[in-house]
């Protein structure tokens, strides 16, 4: 369909994303060679099983040698150490991206452990599945989907290339790309993402430690609602647990407001305050008109039930 | 297919779950005659518009006269005024039942009001959308669902008969049946269905008043998890508002549950606890997996698509 846009793409952690941009950058043959570094054995043996990259290392040092494109898909606690590792094997004039779901701490990993010569652009592809591992990737994760990229502040002729170079590639792979402030990221995603999935993992939490009610009934009856939160807080762990470690101040400070607006609403209703409680449900529809008209409705599941034919 | 099990069914109101059931028996054919009744002069309008009942009254009392089964699907704070307007009329030996989320409120308000000749069975079928009024009503809308009923404490064989009846009646629409005391059915579905849409609705109203991030970038980003809790928080208004005040007691208590374990959580992010994190994020996974291998799964939004061409 066009050109490869990069000669060597190095995926430092090949998971759910790590492995869907392989999938998906060979599809639309925008990378030459592909290679993976993972630390875990069990994922490489799968990496080199579904023939996803040309060479599967452990250390990120042998992946990264050579690459124009260094994609670190690692968990966001565990970008640190790799980026580390890999330093020294950089290629002068790579570019080195990410696609953590916190872009603040990344961002300062990268600025006190990477070498100068090279292009540091971190990004956040706004998709995914709540299944993890190199098995679970498919190409098409980002078709219609925002990834956001938080450029350094520097704006040299060759790093605005090199911006350009890697938004035609998350161009390539089906996604829009929008550029943001790495510290406003990370409060956007704490409301649309973050939260979110702390509430699901904290209302599954709740149901499953009931005394009255059984973990059978809550999953007989999930159909009221409860479901859509199981499959949110069956997320990957390790993951989250470090998404909400690295994007700490943000993620404190929305859960604040909305356990602030619970409390009120918690007041309305032990004190029959009907009003109260309608206009809210109201005012909440309009949210979702708007995430209609604007197109972002496809459904998660639909994801996962395509992905197995992938 | 089969023989019809009731000779005339009356609906009093006509929204989503009226106009669903009046599909389903319909497309069945387990009832002769369809009778509506709603205050609203724009649904009767509609209802007529869509041919769903052989007659639209205003007031119960003329739907209900005659009707071997009665079934009050209005708002659950409205079914006491419209079983009391209904209650003279009511034929002796029918069948009368519901479909509100809460069924302790409602059990109560039948006993008060109704007259001893008719069969009481409070009723509720997990299963919706967050569309309301008689366009969204869809023949589909129960199949492979729950429907449970909380019969009253009586066990004489004319009222054994009824349950049966109205355990086919709902098996015929596609439904699987189970029995609870309604008290418990209030509190397994505060955990299941009520508290899950507070929370939604919570999150939803938190997001839209937020100042540094705008409506436009919550929508925008709502694919990393917020936009599932859109289409909950898109549910009826009046609807939730009454469920909410008429199952005060048991949504409060699990709310109680939910809140205290959302502070235990926000404190183990302050204090970086990642452990807790992920031994709670991994635990949750467990409930998911009971949800799909329940057959629990068939995603909501599904619905809304298939109904367009139902």
């Amino acid at each position: 369909m066009r050109g490869a846009l990069y000669r060597k793409l190095a995926v430092v952690g090949c998971g759910l994303i790590g492995s869907s941009v392989i999938r998906a950058a060979r599809a639309r043959g925008v990378v030459e060679e592909i290679a993976v570094a993972d630390p875990s054995q069990a994922v490489r043996a799968r990496v080199a099983a579904l023939g996803l990259a040309d060479s599967v290392a452990e250390g990120p040092a042998e992946a990264v040698a050579g690459a124009d494109l260094v994609m670190f898909a690692a968990p966001p606690l565990a970008i640190g150490a790799a980026a580390r590792a890999a330093a020294a094997a950089l290629e002068p004039g790579a570019t080195v991206t990410d696609v953590g779901s916190v872009k603040a701490a990344i961002a300062e990993v990268f600025a006190a452990v990477l070498p100068p010569g090279v292009f540091v652009i971190p990004g956040h592809p706004i998709a995914g599945s709540e299944e993890s591992g190199p098995d679970a990737g498919f190409a098409a994760l980002f078709e219609g989907r925002w990834t956001i990229l938080t450029p350094q502040a520097r704006r040299d002729a060759p790093y605005l290339a090199a911006l350009e170079r890697l938004t035609a590639f998350w161009v390539a792979l089906g996604a829009q790309v929008e550029l943001m402030d790495e510290r406003h990221h990370d409060l956007v995603l704490a409301v649309t993402s973050h939260l979110p999935h702390l509430i699901a993992y904290n209302i599954v939490g709740t149901a499953a430690d009931l005394e009255e009610v059984t973990r059978g009934e809550v999953i007989k009856y999930s159909a009221g609602g409860f479901r859509d939160f199981t499959r949110i807080a069956a997320s990957d762990p390790i993951m989250w647990r470090d998404v909400f470690l690295a994007n700490r101040d943000a993620v404190l400070e929305i859960l604040g407001r909305f356990t602030e607006d619970l409390q009120a609403l918690s007041r309305a209703i032990r004190w029959g305050e009907g009003d109260k409680l309608e206009e809210l449900f109201t005012r909440t529809r309009e949210i979702r008109r708007g995430v209609i008209e604007a197109g972002q409705e496809t459904p998660e599941p639909d994801f996962g039930r395509h992905r197995k034919g992938d």
